[in-house]
């Protein structure tokens, strides 16, 4: 896809309900020509975010973004709850009126609001809404048992620690060795990266699990390893429906689980929330996964995906890494940081 | 309420898919006159179905029903998908025109349907859709935590075993013994009989938590006890998530566990599926779910509602109810077939 976009992230790049924008950035196929925020106006995207890993210009306007060439403006922030606040509704509203089409993954869609549905149909501009359910869901039917395919699936101890990308860059690795491999996207971040997926957390919540199922099939007919990206996590207090529902719905046969280096504790802190419920031991949450999957397919973790961003040196984030080995029993390791390609030998022979 | 009810149940009120008739029949406050029903007109429901526990005469049409009173007809039928059949269509027009509101809780709306919508409006008459979703939902603050109420959750092994019923049975025994004790209703069918609620597995996935928290909030206002009504089963391969979702955003104080005596697996074979997921032991099933909420707030269970309605003899459903107590060391019993003053005993000296 040629199209040039810009992400819009304004007050929130740095911050990791900016990771729609990061993950655009970092793994779009599409070229990113600006990100709107005017907190960091003037600097580039990886002054900010070092994980965008792309010299971005940052700048303080949707015109200014325009003025680089940007045909799309994307959404890249991912508020709680998916509202639009009021206050970025005049930004798409400019973004329709210099021409660019609008695209976001919010509970709120762009296509049920009257005045942006009406600037862009006078425009004849696209209002993409990526978390729109296809038609047709339902119940799982248990078909995604039957696929000869390999599924492994990203679980979390939190949201916004790093699931997708961790999908992501195992994918790549298991490309690299030789592997029919399919990232399978689950949220509105993956479908913009990957051009197709359902976003499991805006569907009926009785057709979660047939959401997965669904994804399941599509993604048995582009490969044979599936990754299918976690959303959530277990025990999170806010989104552990649609986890559980996924994980079920998407029958796994491994899991990688994906965890910040240090957390101890959910961080519901960024939401306004207290400090948020303790993360139990790794192994002890790997043996809960195992039980919750096991009566219908048992999907041991197989490794460990540890987010070291907040470590600075490298050592220690080995030190880190080493830890977490000696805890769990488990290959550990950072693929961002270090690559993925032990992370992937490591799920290889989990599933063999 | 001194609306007079008949219910809809064409074809299917000897089923469990008409588990929203019998419901409305034995619980609902509202007096219902008849049950349509072709099928079995002439004869009374309690003949058909014991459970239901009233003599309330069937009737072959809708027009018979509005002779003995009528005022509103409830679709008593839980038909796959949600979906309104197209056969029934005719009889809720006709409903309409001799003057009845119409009210049902498929995911279908009847508010969506120009010709019901129409029919509805020329003659002043209400539709009433029980799924409908409230505005404004979204994901939990956490002021669930902060109720004063004590709360209760059913939680099942599987789906359709009268996790409602043994809701409902609890909180009359808890207000006969002098509670303030609230039903909370989180399905279409409680919906109806209650007169509010929320069905959380109609609501956007990433909002089931946060429907379960407003329901107890809501609940809250009405009583200092609230027993929420639980969905699903938490190794349930279709409704896991909604489970867990609600689980989670009900923050309940205590579970009771409800069970069909002799069921070793879950039910799939019913949707023509096959042979469902073994369920475990009740004691660890018991300790899963302790683990799953005890981040939040420890939830553990405190008593088995034991299901023996395919048990024929009063003797043998009671050494079912021992052989449970035997084996997880928690009361078990029967609340339907033996009344649900000792189940309350037990649930009350929980939460102690």
């Amino acid at each position: 896809m040629s199209e040039r976009v810009a992400v819009f992230a304004e007050g929130f790049l740095h911050t990791s309900n900016g990771k729609a924008a990061h993950g655009l950035i970092r793994y779009g196929e599409r070229e990113v020509v600006a990100a709107v925020d005017s907190l960091h106006a003037g600097r580039t995207v990886a002054e900010i975010v070092p994980y965008a890993a792309k010299p971005v210009p940052i700048v303080a306007t949707v015109a200014e973004a325009a003025a680089l060439g940007a045909q799309c403006l994307a959404i890249g922030v991912a508020p709680a709850g998916g509202k639009l606040p009021p206050e970025w509704k005049q930004a798409l509203l400019q973004a329709l009126a210099l021409g660019m089409h609008v695209e976001a993954g919010l509970h709120d869609e762009l296509g049920r609001d009257a005045d942006l549905v009406a600037a862009a149909a006078e425009r004849g501009l696209e209002l993409r809404d990526l978390r729109r359910v296809p038609d047709g869901l339902s119940t799982p039917s248990g078909a995604g048992l039957g696929v000869q395919a390999r599924i492994v699936h990203t679980v979390g101890t939190d949201c916004a620690i790093g699931k997708m990308t961790v999908t992501l860059e195992l994918t790549a690795a298991a490309r690299a060795a030789g592997q029919r491999a399919v990232f399978v996207p689950t949220g509105q971040v993956g479908i913009s990266i990957a051009g197709w997926g359902i976003a499991v957390d805006h569907v009926i919540a009785d057709y979660i699990s047939g959401a997965a199922e669904r994804l399941v099939l599509d993604g048995a007919e582009r490969g044979d390893l599936l990754l299918v990206e976690g959303q959530g996590a277990i025990l999170h207090p806010l989104y552990s429906g649609v986890t559980l529902g996924l994980l079920h719905g998407c029958t796994p046969h491994a899991l990688v689980l994906v965890h910040e280096a240090g957390a101890d504790r959910i961080d519901l802190e960024d939401r306004g929330g207290p400090p948020g419920p303790v993360i139990p031991p790794l192994a002890e949450l790997s043996e809960l996964l195992l039980r919750l999957t096991s009566p219908l397919r048992p999907a041991p973790v197989v490794a460990i995906a540890l987010s070291t961003r907040r470590i600075s040196s490298d050592d220690e984030a080995r030190t880190a890494i080493a830890q977490v080995e000696s805890e769990t029993g488990l290959t550990c390791d950072d693929p961002v940081r270090f690559g993925a390609e032990r992370l992937w030998r490591a799920v290889e022979s989990g599933l063999a």
